[in-house]
């Protein structure tokens, strides 16, 4: 079959032809219909320091994908061959405490798909079963392959509740407009994101027109937060830049008493007032990473299946597999939404 | 000044000329814009047991409403003449444990007005500080007026999360459709109402289009929650029947780990099967009464100021304090939203 | 091999000889060590309308056990011969909504072993590994034997936060100590048990003294909860009894605001003064049944590791399988802890 | 009257006579019996830029302090003369957004107990009666003088559930050792407490020996929590260092979905690696500032009142007023529990 590989450790990648993969009594073999770009996708095109850290090559890489079973391992139950699939990327142990409380995604001994075991740029590609979300049939392939990462947005938005919220997303890519989405969706009562690429403040107001878009560096956000909200500030900021001035700013723009979730991974230590930022104002804090297996699909599901909000807008450009490089080349340049490929 | 009491113990009421009430020093004069029927103003119109059991006569009645500060009290801070307010109906003693843990709506001494003090269907009316909300000038009264009840709906809905959730509220009665308004603005995916009353269910239809209004006395509700939620059953439900069959209902539509809020007020005891509603389903439930003071308060405001759900519409009739008679037997008819009287 | 099956629908049960039981490949072969007596137990023995309904003869019963794994399914990773095993009793179909959420103990296809499937009062038993929780080498098998009914106990109590709370538990039958324990160990400020029974108030007094147990059919429970209280009632109430009077007695004690854990099954509906007892107390109600899998076992394995209690003293009784009717009668009785059967 | 004030903008203080303090209609007259020196008031002695930036001189400092009500202003119900009260440091002005949803504590326009306004090393002292918390009648002084640096460590532990949980509480000063007395009290399960200073973490093992006192320095804390935790981290961590190293190695603590407290306030900006220590962790972190008004107060109230803890050791030195100088450098030294002075 047709696949993408990380085979030498330097910029680039290959497509070339590789055996379609064997799979194991718990795995599904999956045909791939779409898959999506990730930033993760983007570091190992790239061979970043965060790249080097985690692969061993070679290495098929994607992992944001959907298609349709073609193959059921032998243990496999609640899986059939015709099937319609999407991948959750976070292969868990299920022997772990993590996992044996509810809590996979963050799982003591994680591997990733697409960094740890080969990915989803490819024809085909095995999926742990424990992997395996089921769609309902006729699911748009382009939908499919993007849930997985609005289920990023899902996890840190619903950390808590944000039913008659107001609400700020730190960072308008792909991520931060689901989670915009997501929020009005979901009750928020008032929604702001800031970006300070213009591009994707386009983006952000083109698809969620209903949320206030800022660019902290002309605009003067904390001044319009505190207009919306008589000076009190807001319940809830969702970081997704993962960058030292948006994190101190999802502090500024916070309530007392107020909640943010750190989505967005910093590649640097964030140094932060602690006392003023977090101490003084009593804001509660949660980490999130990956998706909850499988609360956050369900959630997302719901709101998809009533119609509550439309993510496919976010996909701004498709490629077929062999137009890799343009493809990864975009989303590099930040001047995206999310990037499918059909391999 | 002109003022509607109950004089006898006996059906009825009495328009009748009395002084202007004497405020203390924590108190504000209220003249009175609007106030609007309460389901307690026909228990004590009608004499039920309830309402002898509460009542020493004679009693301005009447508990839902808003109006003018003519006159502040000395220890009073924080309102001035000429300011608009609505009233907070409990009336906390400020000191007691429940007080002092913010549930000051839960007192161990609670008052309430229109039933243990004089109330507002008058010209004026005593507000004590403590129960007093600030109304942003130029306030619609009727929007004043109902504040209340719509907090009494807001109290059950938010005990716990709704973002996402599938809804159901049993009784379509101005507080249910304020319910179903609330949670469609605060992110409940799918809302279902149900009454037995033709007229209220049609109130809900024109009112709340959106949610899905059933008669369980002719439709299979448990068969509509099943096919909307895959037969696994509502996230939450909100009990205002106060009945019987509306609470056993509550329990039959609700998914396993599912909420209920009770809100409506049984007249009499409830027999129910635990074991399969509650025990099994591990369902929890919260009872509910009156308003958290003043979180309540500040969710529905915002919610408001952010045009989130319009509730004037529940209001279907208006009538000068004369008509008293008129309106308050059109309330106990059942054939009504809520009805204003104007003093 | 040696079993205690039920094999006529009417009172009793007969040791016989059957095969040992073969496994599939996600199960393990369990050698018994020992069984605790259950009141599903009873039921089964004395053939009550409960167990009529649910088993289908013959069937061995008996599901509170632990023992050595000696064989192993060919799917099952994380366990090998030698283990010792404890067993959770409800089965789960690891594929709906409830068991891909965290919530397998509640899952829409649950089977009940010893119930729905043959159980444990014999040499050996088939274990689901979906039900199989590894024991420390050398862990008592009297022990291992109760923490399926510990962890009943724990389920209920810890459905919220009991950390300096003052708390009561109606009923204190086995599964009552324990929770009285759990709730000394984990940090309850002030327990009461109570109880009809003097043999199992003598149980509690002896077992757990730090407790004040009281009898309500002769003592003023409230008066007394109200004196440790400052008139102000619990904050938590676990209901074992499952009775209409315990129930009741659960609301009566508790503060305005406070939880009650439903845990005890009540076999007629209930009648309750939702009123007072739930809405105007503002209470939150729990329902809880079996233990969450597997965040309640860490929790008791914590405390034990921790030496935090010892709940082998709830133990009174020890016999061999052959004596089943004498320990049956026995914990029928209603004069006895646990008591175990050793095969 | 005799009070120590901050009269020049240098290091030092000055004992002298000034009027007793003229309440007003919302105040008690307080009759000092004993009064505890907190860090704050060496900031003020020691004129460091926190004290720079706060105070506006003269000013009577101190704020941990009880005594008796000799006086009681006119608005004043629930409080006679007689009474013994400790203070709360914090004063609400009831009526912003967070004084009027139950956080008091964190007022939008708060004032603090001497630092703006005169405080209680003196022989009376002005309480507003929204700081006013009566004690039992003959309660030790010296007690009751504590409980607000009692209620730090009470309002920082109690954010979440703490039981049956594993636990370390990093900074082993007096608040640090309430922390520990009242986490074991309230049934953490193990408790771990560090510290730099070798007289702090003998003075922890001395009056909390059932905690695991270890040096950072000279420990291995992680090696001893892994061990402990069969590698898994601790459910939560209280930080009370302020320090950078403190603060991170609250997170490499931390079990995956573990929880920090933030209580310590770090004088510098803390520079933290986001991403391990919170995101891909999913921890969950909460700004803790002062008490809870009151919950915080009762819950300490009960546990004192069950005996659950002592905390009159954690006083290791009392002086009269007069020796203030030396009372003030030893706590300065570190080398000291609580400090009480009496006027």
């Amino acid at each position: 079959m047709k696949a993408l590989l990380k085979t030498e450790p330097q910029q680039g990648a290959t497509l070339m032809d590789v055996p379609i993969p064997e799979i194991g009594p718990d795995d599904l073999l999956v045909k791939v219909q779409a898959a999506a770009i990730c930033g993760t996708d983007n570091h190992i095109y790239d061979w970043t320091p965060w790249a080097q850290e985690r692969l061993t090559l070679p290495m098929i890489f994607g992992h944001e994908y959907c298609g349709e079973v073609v193959q059921v391992g032998a243990n496999v139950r609640g899986f059939v061959e015709g099937d319609m699939v999407a991948a959750e990327t976070h292969i868990p142990c299920l022997q772990c405490h993590q996992c044996r409380t509810g809590r996979q995604h963050t799982c003591e001994q994680m591997k990733i798909i697409g960094v740890h075991v080969d990915g989803a740029f490819s024809e085909y590609a095995r999926l742990p079963v424990a992997c395996a979300w089921k769609l309902a049939p006729g699911t748009n392939p382009d939908l499919g392959a993007i849930l997985e990462p609005i289920g990023v947005a899902a996890n840190g938005l619903f950390k808590d509740r944000i039913d008659g919220a107001s609400l700020a997303v730190i960072g308008c890519g792909p991520i931060g407009i689901f989670c915009a989405q997501l929020a009005l969706a979901a009750g928020a009562r008032r929604v702001f994101v800031t970006d300070v690429s213009e591009y994707r403040l386009e983006m952000a107001r083109r698809i969620v027109p209903e949320a206030t878009a800022l660019n902290p560096a002309r605009d003067d956000v904390r001044a319009a937060v505190d207009e919306a909200t008589s000076g009190r500030g807001l319940d809830v900021v969702i970081e997704l830049s993962g960058s030292g001035p948006g994190t101190a700013q999802a502090f500024d723009l916070l309530a007392k008493g107020g909640r943010v979730s750190l989505v967005g991974l910093p590649s640097q230590p964030i140094t932060l007032e602690m006392t003023s930022a977090i101490i003084y104002r009593e804001a509660v804090v949660y980490g999130s990473t990956g998706r909850l297996m499988w609360d956050t699909w369900y959630r997302v599901e719901g709101l998809l299946k009533e119609g509550k909000f439309d993510p496919l807008p976010v996909i701004t450009h498709r490629f077929p597999m062999e137009e890799y490089a343009q493809a990864l080349e975009l989303t590099m340049s930040g001047n995206a939404g999310k990037v499918i490929l059909y391999p």
